[in-house]
């Protein structure tokens, strides 16, 4: 993409609504603009890398085996009424009345919904287990909506329901889940910490909360030590039955009096929350009246379980893990291009020809090229570039004629002159 | 995909609620589940289709220049009142307060909405043109939500908005628009008339639909004969001066005292509403203050037109146009899956293994398949096949010993007696 044809209004400004890194980047970064409290637009840079991370998201979900599915935005109440519900959101729950006078609302969970599609169609135990998720924007009408898209209102959530015969096939659900999310937030660069958690409104006595360390984080999570030093190691070799049985809390489910490990070894960080799986049993599908013919031909409510990822939460989230005084440091995979393409002299016939056959040679390769063609001064095109934080910059100016560039790497800051002809394997 | 662990619940039932075949083929193939009234969640294999059908979209949007950005679907009702357009949607808009008593509503089209991103950030004539679209679910509060997503009352709709200097530029931008749906729904398999058309509540007075001929459809059309010869041609041969010159009008656009063709050039037929292009001029940039720099340094509104597309819709108007009596007959661009292979004799160890070899050799070489790997009845696999209509079977059976299987197609029901080796060539 040129950027001269791009739509990205970036900013120097620190906007003053704007209290956390994450949110000022992403709206200087021109990423987001703000619709309303707690609700925003998506501009091309930041939907780039929301898509990123919802197909990361789905690609993992499929691979440990669940489908898609998409339910709407806007659901019956009477579901709520039959599970029992119904008034448990109190006034985050976005109700009204259509123009017959139904109640309705906007998702904030599925949980009802999906037991609604399980229990019309599936009917006997050989049709068990079942996972099936859908990635769907939800509403929650926070009473102070803050930090951007890190609390927003409209969120974009993937949530996923397992349906099991027994108990024991459920916490493998759930295990299952446990396994994948590790390895979808590994896959977007980012370390996740799992810490017991409280199940809430959804139900259960069985949850789990995925954390990305930050010091702006809103929740309080507690530790073992060991824990920091396996999430940083490869996933195939970490030990999962030592991962889980390491001492893990956030805020509300640590007591200092009953803490069964040693000040020494604990960690206390600050975290945010970007997913939470919940075994629940059944919660709901007794409500509903959702029951399976097992192999000894009795009637009996499938055992449940639910497990969610904040999709838009995550930009935010990647952001406040990697950032400097400069801007955004995008990990590889969720970046919204490899390469940044500066050219440096944007009047020097040299230049702009190496850095147009730059530009062709990158897009044959399927090199995602973000290419900054504009007629402006090279200080600004390079505080623009630090800004949205691509992970590589290929800088074309006064080398040129001979063939010569500059590749930046935008995290560690390391420049190497290279000729054109290696940029390619060097990329 | 094996069907044994695929989530398709398919039935030999008529839903008695559904009068239209897309609606019940829909039904019956395990597409979609109804969730309220004109509310549906989307099942696998439905959301395969709504997921190809949204791709191409994107593909041509950006083929054609446009960028995406996505809005949310909430918005506050305050731009309305700006805009001028407050009360102009009636109850079709589901309007509500939020916990702050601020009043809201969810999106039934964006023309404010985008017109204040543009306002906020584009200035100058420069950044002109520009073209911003999105796909996202819209709500409108339809009083009598029928014929399933094809009048629902959530939908998936691609709305694009282009912004111009000036008249004779923003008719080049609506003409581009024109040309990218006649190649996106081209792309689909599908023949879509265009017709001039009331603009309606978006407003302005050049406006056509494109329409899928279809009897079910709720358009009554009138034009040219020579259209519908034009629309079956490759499209890089099609005169479009021509085809736009030829008389094309809605029902209610056309009036037989006035019509300027001759009676027996006139076809009659009812068609789907499948696309809508506006121009409307300044009538938004006026109304909310979105003034660019002109070259002359003088403050001007930008020129707009918006266009959209029914994503949602076109899942059931393609059906309309392609079903027998067996069910869906999918256009092989947005087919679900490629090819349907069924194990025709489950209990046999030759047929098994020689099944599963073409599944896996399908799924090596990136053909889409569905494999019915279920322990059932030929016939009922067979019936279920047809129902949800993948373009090809491949039918492993009576001469898997030998390594022959049949090849279904399942359009023309011609049937090839083929090797199993010279399959992937024929596919």
């Amino acid at each position: 993409m040129r950027l001269s044809r791009y739509f990205l209004p970036t900013s120097k400004e620190i906007p003053s609504e704007a209290t956390i890194p994450s949110h000022q980047l992403m709206l200087r970064a021109g990423m987001i603009a703000q619709a309303g409290s707690g609700i925003y637009t998506w501009l091309p840079l930041g939907l780039r890398v929301l898509k990123k991370i919802e197909e990361i998201v789905r690609q993992e979900q499929n691979r440990f085996g669940a489908q898609e599915v998409l339910m709407p935005t806007i659901q019956p109440m009477d579901l709520w009424k039959e599970s029992g519900r119904y008034g448990c959101y109190g006034e985050e729950l976005l109700a009204f009345t259509d123009r017959h006078n139904r109640e309705m609302c906007y998702s904030p969970t599925n949980e009802e919904m999906i037991t609604d599609v399980f229990r019309r169609y599936v009917k006997s135990y050989k049709d068990l287990p079942i996972s099936l998720y859908q990635i769907q924007w939800k509403f929650r009408d926070e009473i102070r909506p803050r930090f951007g898209v890190m609390r927003g209102r409209e969120f974009l959530m993937k949530d996923n329901y397992s349906f099991d015969l027994d108990k024991e096939s459920a916490i493998r659900s759930y295990q299952n889940m446990y396994q994948c999310y590790l390895r979808t937030f590994n896959r977007m660069g980012l370390v996740a910490i799992p810490v017991k958690a409280d199940p809430g409104a959804i139900g259960g006595n069985m949850s789990q909360e995925f954390n990305i360390i930050a010091e702006t984080g809103e929740n309080e999570l507690y530790y073992h030590k060991d824990i920091e030093t396996m999430r940083t190691q490869s996933l195939d070799s970490i030990d999962l039955e030592k991962l889980q049985g390491l001492y893990a809390a956030s805020g509300e489910m640590h007591d200092p009096a009953t803490c069964p490990i040693h000040e020494k070894n604990l960690v206390v960080k600050r975290g945010i929350e970007v997913g939470h799986i919940f075994y629940f049993g059944t919660k709901y599908t007794r409500s509903l009246n959702a029951l399976v013919n097992g192999p000894d031909g009795s009637l009996v409510p499938a055992e449940m379980g639910s497990y969610g990822i904040g999709v838009s939460r995550l930009v935010a989230a990647a952001i406040e893990a990697n950032f400097d005084d400069r801007g955004i440091i995008w990990p590889e995979s969720i970046a919204p291009y490899k390469v940044g393409l500066i050219l440096a002299k944007s009047k020097d016939g040299v230049a702009i020809k190496l850095a147009n056959d730059i530009y062709a040679q990158l897009q044959e390769n399927n090199i995602e090229v973000l290419y900054d063609d504009r007629n402006a001064s090279t200080g600004y095109k390079f505080a623009d570039m630090d800004l949205i934080g691509l992970p590589w910059q290929v800088i074309v100016g006064k080398n040129a004629a001979s063939g010569y560039v500059e590749l930046k790497n935008r995290k560690s800051g390391e420049l190497y002159q290279i000729h054109s002809e290696e940029l390619l394997g060097k990329l």
